[in-house]
C-alpha cells in the first residue's frame, strides 16, 4: 500500500509480452474494442446516464443495452437473456428460483465447485454422474443417477440437472443433446453449463433442447470479470426473472419490475460496455471454431511425438482447453532437477510462454484459444525443445 | 448492432463535456489511476495471473489483492472484509446467511429497493422503520418497531436490522450511532448500509459497533461497477463467510475454502484492480469531507434564494446528495412552458449541467461531490440564472 498501477511492476503485461496458455484466461483476452469502452464507460455507474422508466438495466436504449440482450437472445438462440456478475451468479439465480432445502440437483464429478456452491446457497445437495474411462459423460449414466434418485426420494426427484458442455478439467466435449433428452424424459429442468462454449463455439439453445443456459463473459466472451449470460426458454421465464412481490409495510413502496433472483440491475458498468463491445467480434470467432480446433489437434500431434506424453480425455480432442499428462516425461526430470516441478515452468518462462501451474509437471491444463498458427506450433516445438533439452525421445 | 465504442457517437463523453449533479454518479468518477488499471487488468480473469494455494482471491499477492483486503478491513477498522460485486451482493450474502424463510428484517422507509430484494431472496419479509417530520430515522422509531415485531411474533424477533446512514432519498444523515445501540440492545445483528458513507466519509466500524457494514465502489468509492464491500467484525466472520461443506458423492470431491455465500471468488478482474487503484486517493478525500458539505451548504444557500425553492429533509444539510423541492418555482413554470417539465432539463443542457431526471421539476435530486468550489458557484449560478429568466424572484 498504495498500490500504484503507474509502477511499471505494477502494470499487467503478460498478453504482451508472453503466449499465455492459462486455461481460464485465453478467451477472456479483451478485444481493442472492449478496452476502448473499458475507458469511455469505466465511471460507476456509467450506464445509467440515460435510464428512464421502468428503470431497468435491459431497458436503456442508450448506450443499446436492450438492443444487446436482444442480440445475445437470438445469438444463442433463447428466448430471454440477461447478463449476470459471472456465470455463477446465473447458477445460483437459478438454483434459487428452483431448489429448496433438502432438495436434490444433479452435476457431475467434473461439475465446477461454483455449481456446488450455488446448489449449497439454496440448502439443497448435488449428487454426481460419474464419466467413462475418457472422463466423458454418458447419456445412461444421467439416466442411472436420476433413477437412483427417484429409488431413494420417491416421487421427490431431482428438481434440476446441471451439466457442462464442455468440462473444466479436461475440455472433453460431453453429448449434450443426448443429456439434454434424458433430463426431458424424466421431466427435469436442464441446465447447460456453456462456461467452455458460449462465446467460442457455436451454441444453438433450441436446437439443444436447454431450458437454461449459463456462459461466461470473463472465460469465453472476451469481456472483463464479472460478467456472465443467463438465457432462458420462454417457459422459464416468469419464474427465474421473476419481479418483486415486496412492499414496505409502512410506505406502501413497491419496486415495480425489478427482479429479486437478479437483484435487481446486475452489471450496470464498464465490464458489461466492454461485453458489448467485443460481441459482433465474439459472434464472428464462433465461426471459425472448427479452426481452433485442428490448431488444437496439430498441438496434440506434435506433443505427442515426446516419449511419455499425452492428453487425457476424448479421442480425437475436440476443445482448446486440454489437459496433459506429462508423468512419465517431464515429471520423471522433475524428481532429478534441482527446482523440481517448478524447471517446466521456468524452462517455458524462459521462451515466453507462461501459464501453466507453477510446478506441475505431472499433469497440467494449458488453453491454445485465439493462438495463431505460428504461436500454436512454436508452443509445440518449445515443449519439443525442452523434451530434447532434457534427453526425452521424439518420435516421428 | 453492432454497437461500436469507436463510433463517436457511442463514446461516453459526459464526465468530459459536462458538470453531471447524478445522484448516484458522482462519488463513482473513477481517479486517471483507476482507468490505467482497467486498461492494464481489463482482459477476463486478469487477476489470477498468480492464484496459488489456496485457491482464492483474497489470498492473491501479485498484483497485491490479500494487502487490499486487508487494508479495507483497517481503513472501515472491521476485523473481516471483502469485495464484492456490489452493495446488493453484500446485502444478499447476509440475508442468505441470517435470515429463513419466514423471518423478519427491519429496514425503513427510505431503504433501498436492493435491501427489499435481498430479504425477499431468502423468503423473509421487510419491516420498515418510520421517519419524522424531516424524514430522520429516530432511534425510538426503531425500538418500537422491534417491540412491536416482538408483539406479533413473540419470541420470534427480528432477525437483522439493516438501516442506511445517508439514505438515497433525500441524502440524510441518521443517527447511526443511537440507531445501532437500539439494536444492540435488543440483540439484533446491525448492517449498516454505507453506499452513500463509505468512500467519501469517515466510517469507523469499531466505533459504530457495526456488525456488517456493507459499501458500493460504484457509488462512492471511484470503482466502476459492479463493485462493493462487505466487511463483519469477527464475530461474524465465519458466519458470512463460512466455507463449502459441499462434497462429491461420487468424486469425493471437496472444494477447500471457497466461501458458499459468496460462491467463491467475486470480482477477478478489471473492476477490484480499479478499485485497488482508486483506494490511496479515496482514503485521502475521506478526510476532506467538511468540505465538501461545506460546498453542498453554500449550493443550498444559494438556491433558496430562488424564490419558492428548498431543500427537502435535514437542516443543516450534512451531505452532498439532496432533494430540491421546486414545486413553487420551476414547476409552476413548467406548467405553462411548452416543453412541460423538460424545460429545465434543457435550460440546464443548454448550460452544460446535466445528470437531472429529465421531465422533473417538482423535485429531483442531485449530488455535488467533488465538484469544485468553482464549479459548485457555477451550478448554483445557473440555477438562479434559469430563475431569473422566468421572473422568479431572488432574494439576498
Amino acid at each position: 500500500m498504495p498500490w500504484d498501477v503507474c509502477d511499471v511492476n505494477d502494470i499487467r503485461r503478460v498478453e504482451e509480452d508472453y503466449i499465455n496458455l492459462n486455461p481460464i484466461q485465453r478467451a477472456g483476452v479483451l478485444t481493442s474494442a472492449a478496452r476502448k469502452a473499458l475507458i469511455s464507460y469505466g465511471d460507476g455507474y456509467s450506464t445509467c446516464d440515460l435510464c428512464l422508466k421502468p428503470f431497468r438495466l435491459d431497458k436503456i436504449t442508450k448506450p443499446p443495452i436492450g438492443e444487446f440482450y436482444q442480440g445475445l437472445a437470438d445469438w444463442l438462440n433463447m428466448d430471454v437473456v440477461r447478463v449476470m456478475p459471472g456465470a455463477r451468479r446465473g447458477f445460483q439465480a437459478v438454483a434459487l428460483s428452483l431448489l429448496k432445502p433438502g432438495d436434490i440437483a444433479v452435476g457431475s464429478v467434473l461439475s465446477h465447485y461454483t455449481v456446488f456452491l450455488a446448489v449449497e446457497e439454496a440448502g439443497a445437495s448435488l449428487a454426481e454422474v460419474n464419466v467413462d474411462e475418457n472422463y466423458v459423460i454418458k447419456p445412461e449414466f444421467l439416466a442411472n443417477k436420476i433413477e437412483e434418485i427417484r429409488r431413494v426420494k420417491g416421487r421427490d426427484q431431482p428438481k434440476l440437472v446441471i451439466l457442462s458442455h464442455v468440462d473444466y478439467l479436461f475440455g472433453n466435449v460431453h453429448p449434450i443433446e443426448e443429456l439434454i433428452k434424458v433430463s426431458k424424459e424424466y421431466g427435469v429442468p436442464f441446465l447447460y453449463n456453456g462456461a467452455y462454449t458460449v462465446g467460442v463455439m457455436p451454441v444453438d439453445g433450441k436446437k439443444l433442447g436447454a431450458d437454461f443456459i449459463v456462459g461466461s463473459g470473463h472465460k469465453s466472451m472476451a469481456a472483463p470479470a464479472p460478467t456472465g449470460v443467463l438465457a432462458t426458454s420462454s417457459e422459464w421465464a416468469s419464474k427465474i426473472f421473476s419481479t418483486t412481490n415486496m412492499k414496505g409495510d409502512v410506505s406502501g413502496r413497491s419496486f415495480g419490475i425489478k427482479e429479486t433472483h437478479l437483484l435487481g440491475c446486475t452489471v450496470m458498468g464498464a465490464p458489461l460496455l466492454a461485453m458489448m463491445a467485443s460481441f459482433p467480434y465474439v459472434k464472428e470467432r464462433v465461426k471459425r471454431w472448427d479452426e481452433e480446433v485442428r490448431k488444437a489437434q496439430f498441438f496434440i500431434k506434435e506433443f505427442e511425438k515426446i516419449e511419455g506424453s499425452r492428453i487425457l480425455g476424448q479421442r480425437p480432442h475436440l476443445h482448446t482447453l486440454m489437459k496433459l499428462d506429462t508423468t512419465a516425461s517431464f515429471d520423471k526430470i522433475a524428481q532429478a532437477h534441482k527446482k523440481k516441478g517448478y524447471f517446466l515452468y521456468h524452462e517455458l518462462d524462459a521462451r515466453k510462454i507462461t501459464g501453466i501451474f507453477p510446478g506441475a509437471t505431472r499433469n497440467f491444463k494449458i488453453n491454445l484459444y485465439g493462438l495463431t498458427w505460428d504461436q500454436v506450433r512454436y508452443v509445440a516445438d518449445v515443449f519439443k525443445e525442452i523434451a530434447v533439452k532434457y534427453n526425452l525421445t521424439l518420435s516421428e
